[in-house]
């Protein structure tokens, strides 16, 4: 952290959720001690397992949505019914029903939420609950996500997608010409993203 | 871990959870380099958020069941289809459904899962999907879960409960006293234990 310079918007991938108690002291380790902008969340204890984070102005709780993993099949995307009491209330995802939920927990411009780019088509649905919400899109480049294609479903018109690639660019070479292997493909995916944005950010 | 005696069952609650390549590095520094025994798992991401865990030997990944959490209702408790094909089946909760599928991962003797003391009523039905597993039960102590209501309702013929009071000991006293006052209280549930095994464990 203290290598990085200032004007760079950091997270902590740390996918933490704890007890309230336990959750107030990571909030306090990752956003004072170690003071980044943001730290992405497990949702599945709920709300006290989030709260604490969203205490801090000017800091991001990133929790996760639908991963961009194979295995988001297991859970993530099951069938829940969107209403406890109700059995004939329409049914949605797991994932679905974290983001309507922990959206009324703070403000926009406290919540994002992770969701994967190896899962382009459920971007268009996700607009449609949260159209404003910041996403965080991993899975491209190693994992084998389309930029374009999550590009043209879920950019909004102030972007609204923090895109990451990380071992697509960190591990782009493991030989010693990799500082100059990782700049050209992070140039090469920045490149692509300005495209996109002039395309898709409307 | 070098300051605790090599015959303590060490339980790391580390409540990790993300992509296979991250869990498998995760795997690697609790198990291998810091040589804990198990480790607590949310179990959101699915099964490539826990396998990296289930292929070491002797060790154990427990996973977030039912958490002792307020919160454990705005989704582990949450009905969901037991089968997501079909909308006549019976439904069943997500932490329900999260053991059933996961206990085909591994054998019992990989996998604990998390069910807190104040869910006392729900280890009845838990108890039915799983006889055998072991169960690591946080809740007792400062959260206020029964140990007698636990025991009555959780154990099973090899006792079969791993409860775990951290913060009613460990914060027993915040006087000189404190040493004194940890083991009294240590010693007060372990007693207690003893009796409700006499009692329970059948």
């Amino acid at each position: 952290m203290e290598y990085l310079p200032r004007d760079v918007f950091t997270i902590a991938d740390a996918k933490r959720g704890d007890i309230g108690n336990t959750s107030s002291h990571y909030a306090k380790a990752f956003f004072e001690e170690l003071d980044f902008d943001s730290i992405t969340l497990s949702p599945y204890m709920g709300h006290d397992a989030i709260a604490p984070y969203l205490n801090y102005e000017d800091k991001w709780a990133i929790i996760l949505a639908l991963t961009s993993n194979e295995s988001s099949k297991d859970f993530e995307q099951l069938m829940v019914a969107d209403d406890e009491g109700s059995s004939n209330r329409k049914q949605q995802k797991l994932y679905e029903t974290i983001i309507s939920k922990s959206l009324t927990w703070a403000h926009n411009d406290r919540i994002m939420y992770v969701v994967g780019a190896t899962k382009a088509d459920e971007f268009i649905s996700i607009r449609k609950l949260i159209p404003d919400h910041f996403l965080l899109v991993p899975g491209v480049g190693a994992q084998g996500g389309s930029l374009e294609e999550v590009s043209r479903n879920g950019m909004n018109s102030h972007c609204g997608l923090l895109v990451n690639s990380s071992r697509g660019i960190i591990f782009a070479s493991q030989d010693e010409n990799f500082a100059t292997m990782a700049a050209s493909k992070a140039k090469a995916m920045q490149v692509q993203m300005k495209e996109y944005l002039e395309k898709y950010c409307i």
